[in-house]
């Protein structure tokens, strides 16, 4: 029987486990990469397991969150990033250097290798045929110091594109139509592996765009294969040494497939506030926009901002609109400077920003109150924008740029003839990025520089014998990382500073949670299906753990979420019977007679409300995991001198 | 007797009053400006005097300040100043067009006009043989409002510039030699008019440099002549017609002259906390860095960043520096581009910020705690880069390459053989910027739409009859504006919010100040010499006014801030004996016994201490501005129907 990518990647990594889909694996990491919003904490986590220098091939340390730096703190941050960085041989890609996804894309990532990564886009890696997985920073940090990285085997789908792309349809389109047909929900538990004649017809870039927002499925990671596009990619780079072929068996067999007719999709938005919430351009066409903001690390390649510039060429930008564009990496605005691209969106009258996530994380460009804005990123959970109360559209940069000429939302195929299309094969005239500091051999002798925003982490205990606790919250499904703990410009500059960032969780939801969770000295929140879907950061398991909060009944939950909650010792409990979260009121108290027994003696714990009903609940763990759990949390396991669970 | 060039325009402009220093004059407003930061504040100012199109030959307000967008509150205030703007008659110039006084110079100042802006480096504008002065933007209103602008006749201080700069020296270096001579305090009520055989060997954009920087000398305005550069810069902006010649007739009398011999300057430094701490580089030399910022009003023309480009060439920027640069219009931006000179800039390293004032106040790029940072800007003042414990060196274009390249202060000299000088002649290739808005011929019909963030503004009361209030705060000499009303990225935003920034009056300084002037019901502010310098900015009168401070009893006061006391109501006392300062303490009581009747009385005023001490004050105020207190500011005397004093 033939093997999937998939698991041939897997095996080759494999440390325990067997590649049946629902047991946990355990995987040996040959990347990792961090972001600063998520990385302060993972170093502060590494720093704390006491390992000299990282155990992974390579480990890299960007910062492109918060690069505004309105205050002292994101210096601060950034300093203390690239001092643990040189002591502790990871390299550092200085703020102004591009987005982790694109940059890590361009100048590291391998066909064949394993990449973890501190942010839930982490599989932006998959296009270049690498596995490529999102997870928290004490995860990442633990793989820094040479532990297995664990996951539950997910499934794998096979995504089998057939056919090519019409004019003005791109690679966005292709994952809006999964979301569309799967919803955020769909890639829950599974890897989507791409393959198919379709497959072939796609760039690197084109690609890395599909297996970015796949993370919007809630999937582990998705990947496609590495061919000739893939080698052409790292010639341009520089790094044609580094391309090995790699693809599925033909006769490879797979859990799920879905069929994807390239040539039969047409330009597609998500509507306000949810990335799968996918209908036609067509139907969308009209809406008046306040802005148009392109890049993020969902299309900000060259060749995405290229078709841009071609698109607005000797044009202008409707007045009611704000054009702002964020390229994904210093060598992708180096490009567009040397070919005139750069020129040409200037005088169209786009706004440049700055090479980093920027506007997609709330870090600037927020829209005006009631603004609608239309972008080419992978997220449009209510507030994210910094606004409250804006709408965000997401779509392809060929909707984005044909949206910005009439401040609309417009269909580009009125355009006519579509831009001709350039591929990144000249990048490679830019590979020289300049702003990376490479570690010594040894930094055994180096400080690291602790501004003041650097405050200690809350460390988890190990749970209660006996569990007496409030329903503080209840909400309901697709509870996104936004809503638990949100990020935003005024917010991002604290990631690495718990205790005032525990005033602001759940703010979005209801503001009065932190006073209240602070008063009943902590509690239980109760949730819906795919709780903690979104961002990977793991603060929105943190600063519930800094308020107290004992354990989270849901549904269901996203994965990166769950593994973070059982990380900092928080429960993940499952209702038995999904009937019993209707019948959980918020302010009820629920009684956990011998939690540690329960626990321990298997996967069914039981609770007693006041009035005397039994709550069914399922703890789905590995042994791993729940020994995690028994520890209070992955830190108290790692302890010093590192090597954990290798 | 020949006639200087500030008088030649002055009496064209002639409203009331006669040319004799120290008495005051009223002069007719051709063209305002303001910018986003006091615009809101300015147009909230005209719609109360329900004047239905501004009556000056052209108004423009640009968006420079608060482009970060960190939350809705700047969107909003920019769409409020659009549609105020097309109400009105104002051109609006959207934010990403760049930073006002570069852009206007660019666009639309002309030799011989008058400028009020609302913006204290309005000067910038005499570097085109304008007289352009800035004010509070309550003066500005009433100037589109049709009314005069009233002044204090400066004298006027010749500047004699002989010789030719050396090589690596520049036009930055002028101005710091004359603030190393005169100090903050010496261009007080002076006019600066730059002329000699050195003064045409100088471009218009240097020459702007140093009638920008003058703002630093607490200078009413300067000014250069109207000669062959004047004509070859507005006739590479496509506006060859639009020049004049002027200049002071040979035989002029000034009031006052200093000479600078131009051949015997070396690159100087400002070293932190003031603009006047200058010192030659090389004491300064070897001072590790953290930062090197380039841009601002001041240096941020495409001749300045084209030398930066050439001097960064084919080079690395220093990898403990972040050196970030944020042209000064769209129109540079664009020219940098087409040259190439951007693709240098970034491959060199630099961080290329969008073209607004940025960092320069406080709006990003603050560095990390206790970092130290050269800027080719015009203030140092403590925090205002948004770290308070920063340290700031103010530098030309020229020394800041140089010291990028080295991470650490360093005298371009060193560096061999400077880069070709490159006129701005090529600028009208770019000259179509495309971030305007033009007003419709009649907005009568047009809404003002008004975010959440739009709140009333304070309205100063007729002064009491009978005064007795306690001294809330006593400061020393040379207390600023950002002293006294903070500005950076937390609060810019909310500058249409006064009831939000009174809670950060004096922060810097005395953080309990807010508190204890609300507790006291208002009170008195005790301060040294200049007190109110830097910043036009009215907040420093209107969050004041806000916490019921009724008068500012100072050793003297600068020019603008003066005026926004009195356009606000607050007395602007002076000590008849200086020895009283010292007497003085903070929580001391003062009575006024018939405080109207002494106000109307003349300009002799005595407070009474509680313990029975006479304190001899003096109101020194023309009979208008004493007509403006009794009614209770300004405002209150425009009443409807505009015309105001005109």
């Amino acid at each position: 029987m033939g093997k999937t990518l998939t698991a041939k990647i897997l095996a080759a990594h494999l440390v325990s486990g067997s590649l049946v889909p629902g047991t946990e694996i355990g995987i040996g990491i040959d990347q990792t990469l961090t972001q600063d919003s998520t990385g302060t904490m993972a170093y502060l986590q590494f720093e704390a397991m006491d390992v000299p220098r990282v155990r992974t091939r390579l480990s890299v340390a960007y910062v492109d969150h918060n690069t505004l730096q309105c205050g002292f703190e994101n210096a601060d941050d950034h300093r203390y990033i690239e001092t643990v960085a040189a002591k502790h041989g990871v390299v550092f890609s200085r703020p102004g250097n591009g987005i982790c996804h694109q940059v890590h894309l361009e100048r590291f990532g391998r066909p064949g290798w394993t990449l973890l990564g501190s942010d839930s886009h982490t599989p932006t890696g998959g296009g270049l045929g690498m596995l490529a997985i999102g997870a928290g920073g004490l995860d990442v940090a633990v793989a820094m110091a040479g532990g297995a990285y664990y996951l539950t085997m997910p499934k794998v789908c096979r995504v089998e594109l057939v056919g090519k792309l019409p004019p003005w349809v791109a690679a966005k389109d292709v994952i809006l139509e999964l979301l569309r047909r799967l919803t955020v929900k769909g890639g829950v538990g599974r890897i989507f592996e791409y393959g198919g004649p379709g497959a072939a017809t796609l760039s690197v870039p084109e690609r890395a765009t599909i297996t970015n927002m796949g993370a919007e499925l809630g999937a582990t990671t998705s990947i496609f294969p590495s061919d000739e596009a893939t080698r052409a990619f790292l010639a341009a780079q520089q790094r044609g040494c580094e391309w090995v072929p790699l693809a599925a068996d033909p006769d490879a067999v797979y859990d799920e497939t879905v069929t994807i007719d390239l040539g039969r999709l047409e330009p597609l938005v998500a509507a306000p506030h949810s990335p799968d919430n996918v209908v036609p351009v067509n139907e969308a066409a009209g809406t008046r926009l306040d802005q148009v903001a392109i890049g993020s690390c969902t299309n900000s390649s060259f060749s995405d901002l290229y078709k841009v510039a071609k698109i607005l060429e000797g044009k202008r930008v409707d007045p009611g609109v704000s054009l702002v564009i964020a390229p994904g990496s210093r060598q992708v605005l180096g490009m567009l400077a040397d070919c005139g691209a750069l020129g040409v969106l200037i005088r169209a009258g786009a706004r440049i920003l700055e090479c980093a996530c920027g506007p997609c994380i709330g870090m600037g460009q927020a829209p005006r109150s009631g603004g609608v804005s239309l972008r080419t990123f992978n997220r449009n959970f209510p507030g994210r924008s910094g606004t409250p109360d804006a709408g965000v559209y997401l779509a392809s940069p060929e909707v984005a740029a044909a949206s910005a000429l009439t401040g609309m939302i417009t269909d580009p195929r009125h355009l006519g003839a579509p831009p001709a299309v350039v591929g990144d094969d000249a990048a490679g005239r830019n590979a020289g990025d300049n702003l990376f500091v490479f570690p010594p051999a040894n930094g055994n002798g180096l400080a690291v520089v602790r501004g003041p925003n650097i405050k200690p982490f809350p460390r988890a205990a190990k749970p209660p014998a006996e569990l007496a606790a409030a329903v503080v919250l209840k909400a309901g499904d697709n509870v996104t990382t936004d809503d638990i703990m949100p990020s935003h410009a005024g917010l991002l500059p604290y990631r690495s500073n718990i205790p005032h960032l525990a005033d602001f969780c759940f703010s979005g939801l209801d503001a009065s949670f932190p006073a209240r969770a602070k008063a009943a000295g902590g509690g239980i929140i109760v949730a819906g299906l795919n709780y903690g879907q979104g961002s990977s950061r793991e603060h929105a398991a943190l600063v519930p753990l800094y308020l107290g909060i004992k354990a989270v009944i849901a549904k269901s939950f996203a994965r990166i979420h769950r593994a973070n909650l059982i990380n900092f010792g928080i429960l993940p409990l499952l209702f038995a019977d999904p009937a019993d979260y209707d019948a959980l009121a918020a302010g009820e108290t629920l009684t956990f007679a011998g939690l540690t027994d329960q626990i321990a003696a298997g996967a069914a714990l039981a609770a007693r409300t006041a009035d005397g009903r039994t709550v069914s609940l399922k703890l789905e763990v590995t042994p791993r995991e729940r020994e995690v759990i028994l520890a209070g949390g992955l830190l108290n396991l790692a302890g010093k001198g590192g090597g954990v669970h290798a």
